[in-house]
């Protein structure tokens, strides 16, 4: 028997309402058909395309270079910031908020040109390993997800991952784990500025943020600034996501939001959708109900996680 | 005999230099192959691609929906500012600096959805005419730039426009026009609000700009925030384009920068390639000389301009 599609996903509510979905708007004639050139689905990237636990990658990414760069610093490893960050003792770190916290992070690659960055992500994801799962973390991406993102871009979806981590960060694999090219990805960035080097221009990273991090009515508005059409899909798994999945759902078009619920203690994580920035904020599986959104059970409706034991 | 590729140039050392270009970072295994992932090209609008005389074709649409606005607005059509620029008396109506020019033009749409200010923009399209040549300015696309966009994405290239102009404004067209999806538009912008009327989230055009104007080092800038990637490919017309030329062609990748000189009067206009904000700086083509690039003339290298007689 020849495998259908989503074959890592299992016969439900969710794989029907996908392929439902895909079905209809791709239908030529159908009462729910959409021009392929308005077929646009928004990705979240951690805990919605990859594992974001127990901290997000670029989390554990910035602790290893501000590690390393501590090594070779003493004054900097003695700021009592940078080191209640090493020591994991976010308490005592954001003691005075995030911004100090914020500073000392942004600063760890300020005067990189951006392909020097690239490089250094690149650099990281070859030897980094996943606490838990002993495997680099671009090794844990969701399979159910990356046949998901297959299965769009085969019925003529334009596919592109709107994030709340840096857009660099993530453009530096994204091509090879998901299929989705630089220029599909939408986050958060810091300011470059353009310089002369001899005779070459180079975009040198600063420590400032450039606009708000994107997160919640920014995810919404940068979609427009980057992609420039409403989206007709949406997943997301945080409160974060919240007005990215609205603003996809409330359009002429049919649409579709999906959140993936993490409820699969034993093959990843249990924790509820709240944002980073607002912990204290309605769960997006508890919005989910109320907008009709359909929601993705990890244990349940994936039949695998990751393609590594 | 089959027709060959770019038909619409003449022989010459501009296609020459185009098609030795593509052959050489097309050809696997050579030594100036450049993956097809890193073939990315960006292309500057007015004067580029399109006719820019004898006003930005965006111009052409702000003069008609200010005039329409102040049939409806007496108010409007009484302030000093409005009416000298609908006599087209630009010197009154920037005595006082470009900021209240720029505060009138930029209020004209404020409040509008995202997508209403598209289907204004396709609204006039459908109606107006060049003063000149008295068709639909979207018919006053540069054919044999059309051919070399087909081209470029015949042999794997990515190809992004890269323009001073308002960006949903280019969008509105780009895909009809030139086959470039709203996606791969990159320009200036306004800001938009996220704001939520009945049921329904939308996205509200305001009356301030978003950043800076796309114009010199911001479209370096701007193009790494939008593609991620140096491109290998630059063609512009103006100083205004000079930075994104020099940023595509001083990376690692052989790289090709191609600048239009208007230099026909007689199909088309003769004019100085200087930056709208910038009039007395040294023209594109001096620079290009120079810099080692490559110079389109539009009377030698091009054997027809317009699809249109």
């Amino acid at each position: 028997m020849e495998a259908g599609p989503l074959p890592s996903w299992n016969d439900g509510a969710a794989r029907a309402a996908i392929l439902d979905f895909v079905a209809r708007v791709t239908e030529e004639g159908g009462p729910g058909f959409v021009p392929a050139a308005d077929r646009v689905a928004v990705v979240d990237n951690d805990g919605t395309l990859w594992c974001e636990k127990p901290a997000y990658t670029q989390v554990l990414f910035l602790q290893e270079q501000l590690a390393a760069k501590a090594r070779q610093d003493p004054e900097l490893a003695g700021d009592p910031i940078v080191a209640a960050l090493l020591e994991g003792d976010l308490a005592t770190a954001t003691a005075g908020g995030p911004g100090p916290v914020a500073a000392a992070l942004l600063g760890l690659h300020e005067g990189l040109t951006v392909e020097e960055f690239g490089d250094a992500v690149a650099a990281w994801f070859g030897a980094a390993e996943h606490p838990r799962f002993g495997v680099g973390p671009d090794r844990l991406a969701y399979v159910p997800m990356v046949e998901l993102l297959g299965h769009l871009r085969a019925h003529g979806f334009g596919v592109f991952i709107v994030t709340g981590g840096g857009v660099e960060f993530v453009r530096a694999v994204s091509d090879r784990i998901y299929g989705v090219a630089p220029d599909d990805v939408v986050g958060s960035a810091v300011e470059v500025d353009f310089a002369r080097r001899g005779d070459r221009v180079v975009l040198v990273r600063t420590a400032r943020l450039r606009g708000s991090p994107n997160e919640g009515e920014p995810k919404a508005i940068n979609i427009q600034a980057h992609i420039g059409r409403r989206p007709i899909l949406a997943i997301g798994n945080s409160a974060g996501d919240r007005e990215m999945l609205e603003y996809a759902t409330t359009g002429d078009r049919p649409s579709l939001g999906l959140v993936i619920d993490h409820d699969d203690a034993e093959r990843e994580y249990a924790y509820a959708g709240v944002a980073m920035t607002e912990p204290g904020a309605e769960p997006i599986t508890t919005i989910a109900a109320a907008r009709g959104w359909t929601v993705v059970s990890m244990r349940d409706d994936w039949a695998r996680v990751f393609a590594t034991p």
